[in-house]
């Protein structure tokens, strides 16, 4: 993992929920990451303090912007992670992305994770992936749905099926891959 | 338009900025409802006061949430019009929806706007359609982007474009009279 | 059930397999039809000769495609049908789609149907979705997937799961009550 | 461009009209890769006799098939050109797609273009967007549209807008570029 370890990883959900199953979602994904010795930074938007965008330049009242810009900026891998509400990505995560612009995204590599309640389907993978698009980054093919998330997590918060988890390690295993392929000329010399 | 009588329409925008387009968009659907001699009530995001959806089902902090609910679940239809921030809805729109939940939305007729900067795309007014058919609302045919929506306004907040001003027409005709037709039987006689 | 009496109900299924699952489904929804005393006509794309659509205004070659588009320019109710390749609707269906016209399709009310042979979900209901309004058509929300359709029907070509039976009951209840609704005043009196 | 040299690349169009504008524009991007000495390798589909795919491991009676499933097998970099007929892809050049499976397109590099009448938007790109990734294939955030493309070209084939000439060089170049960052380890060694 040499090639990577310049990459800067960074992670962000979409609910606030207390027992948020996106933020679970992403510890496990910490955890991978962690297993192939690298760091995921995770933005807890629960923790964080930020306005509605309503197209300002800057927020002084709000010092977490410049916070979610900075570490947005910095990064060169970027997971999102929503629940989906009402087939979409969650508000409260839109509006984070509407706080960023092009100078914090583009030409990132960005890995997409789904947390339903119901059955998984694609909806909000879609959405995020054409938003990706949008701000000129690149969403890596692998993608995640987490269906019924309530039962999916066991009581250490690992993913009960064998199948997902294996299809989570290969999600980040692609993220860290492609992130030094694609942005490889701009990381730090190993 | 006496069979529309007893419907209630009710319009929301997705935008916060002060001088916002999309609300001027709203505008001028408000007066093409008054000339149909229908009412048009405009819910301004600028001047209510809304959490983040956090999984709550009441926000006693938020009485703004009280109300944005009652007047959805009044409305038999309801036109959503939001900027396209990162081809995509914005979030403080997606967070209003977030905010409600079936027995607000169920059913009723939407029409679907979306205000750009650039050139007008179909990114918002799909996102938006697949929300309104994940709540089991109807999305009428007609749609309306307004592109480059800085310029597309002249003095007195009218469209510029005699096109887009028709098309804006035949819109609220069709939502006008196809609440009646799918919700007639809910409407109270004329 | 009257009121549906003259409206004109059609389906067209999008695959060309022998023992297409596609068909399976809808020979279901006819029967559901049948229990509702109403006529289903199913055009069965196996047995049409259809020419890849180039532009032409006719192909006199192929008479079927006049079939096509009458059978679809007399219905009301239209029901597409598509297996999921790769992600989306069927070529073979998008093509039979691109021989027809805003003549044969406007108006029209729609419901959709996805199969898979993997676990459900809705990337090709939503491109459905969108074609449908594109052609100024309703899809009413009501929609169905059926995931894992190689074990999905019983020896006598029933539903297995009593959930998804039942929700294709409201399925086609609700576009025969819609197109009843949306498009009474175009049909004849019972 | 030597670290592309070993690369190579396909385009298909979904056009079968006798004087598509959809292979015009395919032109215009051979003629713009040849600039970058480099070769285009264009599938013309009206030169092409296929099947509607119906499920078959092989066509016999088609052996165009079999020139397409090597043509895209060995292809790093594959452009998608289609008009946008209803709202979508053509069925057409959805059926080609049909007729290949993971074996011909996973881990490929994607361009994609719409040819549209009427104003360009963004239904087509975005179908074909997600269709590339449940191939888990990459399609690069750059993406063309050509709309009014009845008018899009001048006497010499060349598009008249200069803004999209631009843009269509920039597409190119990052389809050259980003193909060898993400299959540069698969490629001949220059």
């Amino acid at each position: 993992m040499a090639e990577a370890s310049g990459a800067c990883f960074v992670a962000i959900g979409g609910s606030l929920r207390p027992n948020s199953l996106t933020y679970q979602a992403l510890e496990v994904v910490r955890r991978e990451f962690e297993r192939l010795r690298l760091l995921l930074h995770i933005l807890d938007l629960r923790q964080m303090k930020l306005p509605f965008a309503d197209g300002s330049e800057s927020y002084p009242d709000y010092p977490d912007v410049e916070v979610l810009r900075a570490t947005m900026k910095r990064a060169d891998g970027i997971i999102l992670a929503s629940p989906e509400y009402h087939g979409g990505i969650s508000g409260s995560l839109k509006n984070a992305l509407d706080l960023l612009s092009f100078e914090h995204l583009e030409g990132k590599v960005f890995g997409l994770i789904s947390v339903l309640g119901g059955e998984s389907n694609s909806n909000t993978l879609n959405q995020m992936r054409l938003i990706v698009r949008w701000v000129h980054g690149w969403a890596i093919p692998e993608q995640i749905a987490i269906g019924r998330a309530w039962s999916a997590f066991d009581e250490q918060g690992n993913l009960k099926d064998e199948n997902l988890r294996q299809r989570l390690q290969r999600f980040v295993q692609s993220l860290v891959t492609n992130t030094s392929k694609l942005r490889g000329s701009r990381l730090p010399a190993p």
